[in-house]
């Protein structure tokens, strides 16, 4: 399998039914139809919905627009908390993806509005999957769990908080568990439950989805770290000059490569066991996520 | 009858469910857990809920504890829309139901994510209703579609967007049926839907909801034109200060009066029509509504 190749055509997949399923620029209250798409737009390598495509392709899915509702319902929330992180009361940047951040673009309160609107839109995607209705509530209780308190809003919160205050161990874990990894699970299992996939698959896939997604999120530590202004589209050691509890502070880089690459080792692990050789795909990805170390 | 032991009995049922249904002050993250129950718990009349309980009893439902976390959601998704309405880039106001805004007490990066987690929590909750997933669903797809680009959200931002700009009757009547009406008309509507009443009964609640929640905006307007800052538990004179686009601006005060008395009364004979005696309790909390502005 060429990744990159695999990687180009999921991403194109994903990126035309973005555009199928999105208000039209001219739709009303056009303001709102623009900021939605800009930032939806501007960008994004498309990781989340690459993962629900693989996963329910390797559960055995083979009907793709019964899972693309919920593939880019995540995408939506993903950017959702792009925006209102953005906002200057939060992590306040003003670039994302190499563009001007939202809140630079529309104003502040429009981008506050874009985000809830990107967020109530997800939902309104994901329940209009063509699929059984039971199987679509549990991908939204999946999803909810992953955006809300014990989520990437409570990750957000927690992340805030933290600022300025001494790093720990235990304090990192929660935040990228919650900020990162719980949405990087659901992308998984989100996948597998629109397969139809058995509780035991399932069990794996929120297991190996967390690990992944806390590689991901040390790797993004990382980067921010050494600094890549340039691949990150947004400032670099922005994290460290607000006093953000990161990984490489708490652990020193050395520690932190290593680390990440254990949670994806644990990952594929998890994933090969359970999936012989149909894993691949997602074993690619899982390299590709950490990977960008490099 | 007695209207004022009904809305009380039925508030204090509202009240004692959403506490059991919200995060615990001490569950983690603390500060997002207080900051969610801050303003949800600040006063309110339970309006939409009561509505909801109300429609779901009319049509026949007896299961109050099915139908009451779709009320309660909507009573969710309703204060989420306060807590970023009164945002300084937005609204800003600093008071809200006679207290100080959530941005006050927990600053606008804790409120604007303090709105985020109780609009995904609103989900959550309704996702987890006793009731048929397809049920669940169609209830999911009013609220949606009442909260987000063609409601509550879309609504917010055509409100923005009209500030100090020439106000027109389509204008004013466009945001108001966004902005207040289409959650008022989903009060209505999910209390049908979860009472699996028949399409036809769902189409008189939908008409009659708007009209009802039209009545409610205007009455809203005219309180804020006429000064009643005690009542509103917020400043008055607020919208016309900040150039906001409201009815008595479009239409003088004394027209505004009368239309909000002639779209209470459509929606009335509406459910009148529908429902005969059984309509009362609606036709009662109709009343209510809108004799406020007495």
């Amino acid at each position: 399998m060429d990744l990159q190749v695999f990687l180009r055509e999921k991403k194109q997949l994903i990126d035309e039914a973005l555009d199928r399923y999105l208000p039209k620029e001219t739709d009303p209250p056009e303001t709102l139809s623009r900021a939605m798409r800009y930032t939806l737009f501007a960008g994004g390598k498309r990781i989340r919905p690459i993962l629900t495509l693989t996963t329910y392709e390797i559960c055995g899915g083979t009907d793709v627009d019964a899972v693309m509702p919920l593939a880019c319902s995540i995408e939506l929330i993903h950017t959702f908390s792009l925006i209102h992180d953005d906002l200057p009361a939060m992590d306040d940047d003003d670039y994302r993806r190499g563009k001007p951040a939202s809140h630079k673009v529309f104003g502040e309160g429009m981008a506050i509005l874009a985000g809830d609107a990107l967020f109530a839109y997800a939902f309104d995607l994901a329940v209009r999957a063509p699929l059984p209705a039971p199987v679509i509530l549990d991908a939204l209780k999946e999803i909810l769990w992953a955006s809300g308190r014990e989520g990437m809003i409570g990750g957000q919160v927690e992340d805030l908080l933290a600022e300025g205050t001494p790093p720990t161990p235990e304090k990192v874990l929660r935040i990228h568990r919650r900020k990162t990894a719980a949405l990087i699970r659901a992308s998984l299992v989100v996948g597998g439950i629109a397969a139809q996939a058995d509780a035991e698959t399932l069990g794996v896939l929120k297991e190996a989805g967390l690990a992944l997604g806390i590689a991901f999120q040390i790797v993004d530590d990382i980067l921010d770290e050494v600094g890549e202004e340039e691949a990150l589209g947004k400032k670099s050691h922005k994290d460290r000059a607000r006093g953000k509890c990161t990984y490489p502070r708490v652990f020193g880089l050395e520690r932190a490569r290593k680390d990440a690459f254990d949670y994806r080792d644990r990952a594929k692990t998890l994933l090969s066991q359970r999936f012989s050789d149909r894993a691949k795909p997602l074993l690619s990805l899982a390299d590709f996520i950490v990977e960008r170390i490099y």
